[in-house]
């Protein structure tokens, strides 16, 4: 056995920040040399972000991607970091060849580049590309078809030296059956190491460590897993960053939403000794689905002693982190705070502003924000309308002197005064008007002072329709967007019972927690005068939603028939509005947005259970 | 030769509607009897409408599509139309076989079926699926690999009876080398018929006239493509039918965004008498391009004379239709009023109501409402400010009266005092603050009303982030979203001078056309203080929106660099404006929405020319 010490880089791209992107390799490769690593692994797409669209099919920022690609290496040539072997994700392109039938005509990939002594050694891309969910990667990318196994020479933790075969596949290709690890038992490879870009969706990470178990006994090789962390829009990403042996034994796990460096020694089988100075470059394999593809065998040469990152002999390795999971309700909330933190971030601004009501939606949001960005950073804003009750004030009040969030009251009396007096609404109309008043305040006061402007709907509300188009839909991000009302109750009790723990202040009001639920543009109004309990229209939109279920499964499901065909009705109603709303972080298996993707003209109605369809 | 009557029935599919479009097959069916054709061909997913775009993912709404295939040939039989041949698009699925990894799981196709003697007589489906601009197919369905060749008995329109190899593919089949077409000619059919749903862009049927020609001297075949027509969310299609012969002469061909049936008898080379009795179902065969792919030769019974769905001899053909084409402008503008008014209709809508501001923009949308809807579902509303010049008023009054909008006055200046009161905003967010006051309004009215409130912004406006958030840009659908500034003078210009043409009044103030525009949001304001000339400035979003062009490559072409920085600039920051924009028409290569996908998070920043990227 020859021992090969790994270093994998958990970190936070930026889409589109090549120069910012290749900086973080260049640091965490540092690093890396620092902890005495033979090789470190960076995620997927690491020098562009993932997902990057329609920049993939923009010729510009293809050539720039690889440009850096090959800048990055001279780089780190240039600062004495040569010696380590660098895996990084990057957006490349196929050489040669035109693109057949149904291939993007930019012949971009996803690619993967093995860096070492100032030169790109070895590039691959992805095999098996997702089209499913939120993922469009047919749109974008040729698949590769070689598997690169690479000759890792150790030495920072081997007292022999010696060298390692490595292995490199990209994220889907761990998914799906075949291909890349299948051929990687074929290659004899010691070692498969896997960048991914992999989003948070609840309970993920136990498919994961699972299926990276699975992977390491088909491949026969040790896996190096590595996921990045942060929020792109949509998506987050949560880490959880694996290395497992070649039985599937877990060696280290990294944490979630956390950047991080996972260093570990590894005992791989010694490179197999082939007849001839060099291993053969290029030889056909067929995997067990019948794959055909190509292995590629590159060796790098070894550095004379010294000469890896670091000068000074690796240091001796504690005991390899297994950080601990979240706990489901934890893992939902710093899957928030970090899709919120990073949007904020990454799009340039500083502070964010959104109304508060005194309910659960907005405290739990206001909450969030303080989490992600600081109290001080936050600006909350009481709207109070003349059916409002005195304790939406005083819970509003309340929550903001709990976190000391930058509070302000603007009643809307006399803007409801003035269009009432030029259009004399009634009903739904005038309970609209109230909502989108307050939406033409915090926009003007976001306009005004910089400010990135909160929604505060949950997706029991968008998913039924039950909000107001520019009024409390109106903002750039929408923080619980994803998280059912049921979910926003129980995510609020963990948030103020962790602070309990903490010894610190409960940071919403229970009286926000306990009292029902009212959108409050009507006297005595009630959510429950519209919506079924929640309860149970979580249930069914649970199953509707989420699982796809059709009116039939659903009251085969349990779900009474009725109230099926009118949670249906209103959610395929509502499709014009959630077209219009911001984003917000995924955290389930089908997000609006990226995920559940349905025309706005749509006359299909789910038969009745019972009747014929159509 | 033997002649075969053909029927392709160009006509309109709501998605979603089974019922509603299978009762259209039944109805066409009956005029193309009526009319003596031996074949109908109706377009691509007839029954369900296209795109459906995620609803090919639920289980109940294909098995509702492959049901109502089934009941249609029943239907037809029943009707005494069991003797025409039928080919219509649907929603189907690959029977058996489990999904390969990348396929869908629902296995669902995009398929088509000839219907004969109230049975399903055979199914294809597409062989290659678009995955580009607008399209997703990757996403829904599982590739076909089936070519059917039916032999069609042939009598109404010819004496001698006989019969004709009719082979199938769909749309896509068409654009794509290899494949379908190349198999036909190795079949040996006589005629190739293509269902489609084949969006308008400017400029296609051009495009498109060429490729059936080429297809069909490629198929050895005469060749007949028949598109759908209406408006389906941002997607319009424009029918543009066409039969041309073996050698790619053109002998009939629909209008542009109409229903119709296009008729034709096409003289075809007789059904090769096959040794034995029938054709051999099942034969591999191997395309140019290496693509190997079952023929499946399917011979339709003979029908007892007097049986086809007619019972009186087929009359005889006058001279097929060869339809003019429509001037550019004229084809742009009937795309826009098709598109508003499908949406409104197929969305349940009846009457639109927007905001006159005197300038161009929603003058021409005023226009296209009264066009696509009449006079009397279009409400209009004047929200005078402090701002507005008293040519605004006047040229807004002027074009209501002229095309008879119901038109209401509602000033804005109490509304504005009140936000002001509360508020103190100066500079661009008190220019946003009247704009979004009149958003409310909009809204408000459509919610007492029921109008569909139209957004009346332009692509100039939409690609540069000119316009207000909630303000403006509130609405329902924006007819002139894929417009840009230049173009919609010109349409406002071409619609005056159609009307002088009939000898009607022009329907817009010729000041509309020729004042400088101006958003009258501040004292003396211009488009020119904020955006280059227009003129200028949509020749840099042509080539930067429309080509994709780098900024190198923009100012290769001609362009000011210092220009081209900054129209960069503008539209890669507009990016979360536009994913809150509502849907309207493409008319272009690539509109915002479908076409142009880039995230709102983006750091990447095209590097001006000569400077290294990254």
């Amino acid at each position: 056995m020859t021992r090969l010490r790994i270093a994998l880089a958990q970190v936070n791209s930026t889409v589109g920040d090549l120069a910012g992107n290749a900086a973080t390799v260049a640091e965490w490769t540092r690093r890396a040399a620092d902890a005495g690593a033979d090789l470190v692994v960076f995620p997927e797409m690491m020098l562009t972000g993932y997902p990057v669209e329609d920049l993939a099919l923009r010729e510009s920022f293809v050539q720039a991607s690889m440009a850096t690609l090959e800048s990055v290496a001279q780089q780190l040539e240039a600062d004495g970091l040569g010696g380590i072997a660098v895996v990084t994700g990057y957006l490349g392109r196929r050489a040669g060849g035109t693109p057949r039938a149904g291939e993007p005509v930019s012949s971009a990939q996803n690619a993967a580049a093995l860096l070492h002594g100032g030169t790109v050694a070895v590039t691959t891309a992805k095999h098996h590309l997702p089209n499913y969910g939120v993922f469009d990667e047919y749109r974008y990318f040729v698949p590769g078809n070689r598997l690169p196994v690479v000759r890792v020479p150790v030495g920072a933790g081997s007292p022999d030296g010696g060298a390692v075969d490595v292995a490199i596949a990209i994220c889907e290709d761990l998914w799906q059956d075949g291909g890349p690890v299948a051929v990687t038992r074929q290659a004899g490879a010691g070692l498969l190491v896997v960048p991914n870009a992999s989003p948070y969706e609840r309970g993920k990470d136990q498919a994961r460590l699972e299926l990276c178990a699975r992977r390491a006994r088909e491949a026969g090789a040790a896996l190096a897993y590595v996921n990045t962390i942060g929020g792109q829009d949509e998506l987050v990403f949560d880490g959880d960053s694996i290395v497992v042996d070649a039985e599937g034994g877990l060696i280290t796990r990294g944490p979630q939403f956390e950047e991080t460096l996972l260093v570990a020694d590894l005992d791989l089988p010694a490179a197999r000794p082939v007849p001839g100075s060099d291993p053969p470059a290029d030889t056909p394999a067929e995997a067990s689905d019948g794959t055909v593809m190509t292995i590629h065998r590159v060796a790098l040469p070894s550095r004379p002693a010294g000469s890896a990152g670091s000068a000074t002999p690796a240091p001796p390795l504690p005991e390899p982190a297994i950080s601990p999971r979240l706990a489901p309700r934890a893992e939902i909330y710093s899957a928030l705070v970090t899709g919120l933190r990073d949007y904020v971030r990454k799009n340039g601004f500083r502070s964010v502003i959104l109304g508060l009501s005194g309910g659960i939606d907005s405290a739990l949001v206001a909450t969030i924000a303080a989490d992600a960005l600081g109290p001080d950073q936050v600006h909350v804003v009481l709207m109070p309308s003349r059916y409002s009750s005195g304790h939406s004030v005083s819970d509003a009040e309340d929550l903001a002197k709990r976190q000391g969030l930058h509070a302000r009251t603007i009643p809307v009396a006399p803007m409801v005064d003035a269009f009432e007096g030029g259009l004399h609404l009634e009903g739904l109309a005038a309970e609209n008007l109230q909502s989108r008043i307050r939406g033409v305040i915090l926009m003007g006061l976001s306009n005004a002072e910089g400010h990135l402007v909160l929604t505060t709907g949950n997706k029991s509300e968008i998913a039924t329709g039950y909000s107001t188009l520019y009024g409390d839909s109106a903002g750039g991000f929408g923080p619980v967007k994803d998280v059912l009302k049921t979910l926003v109750w129980e995510l609020a009790r963990w948030r103020n019972a962790q602070a309990v723990e903490r010894g610190e202040t409960p940071p919403i009001p229970e009286n926000s927690i306990t009292k029902p639920p009212s959108a409050e543009l009507a006297p005595g109004q009630l959510d429950t005068d519209s919506l079924p309990d929640y309860a149970v229209l979580d249930a069914v939109l649970d199953d509707y939603v989420e699982k796809d279920m059709g009116a039939a499964e659903l009251v085969g499901a349990g779900h009474d028939p009725d109230l099926v065909d009118r949670v249906i009705q209103l959610v395929d109603r509502a499709e014009y509005k959630r077209r219009q709303y911001p984003p917000g972080p995924k955290i389930t298996p089908r997000n609006f947005g990226r995920d559940r993707r349905l025309p706005i003209t749509n006359r299909w109605r789910e038969p009745r259970p019972g009747r014929r369809p159509a």
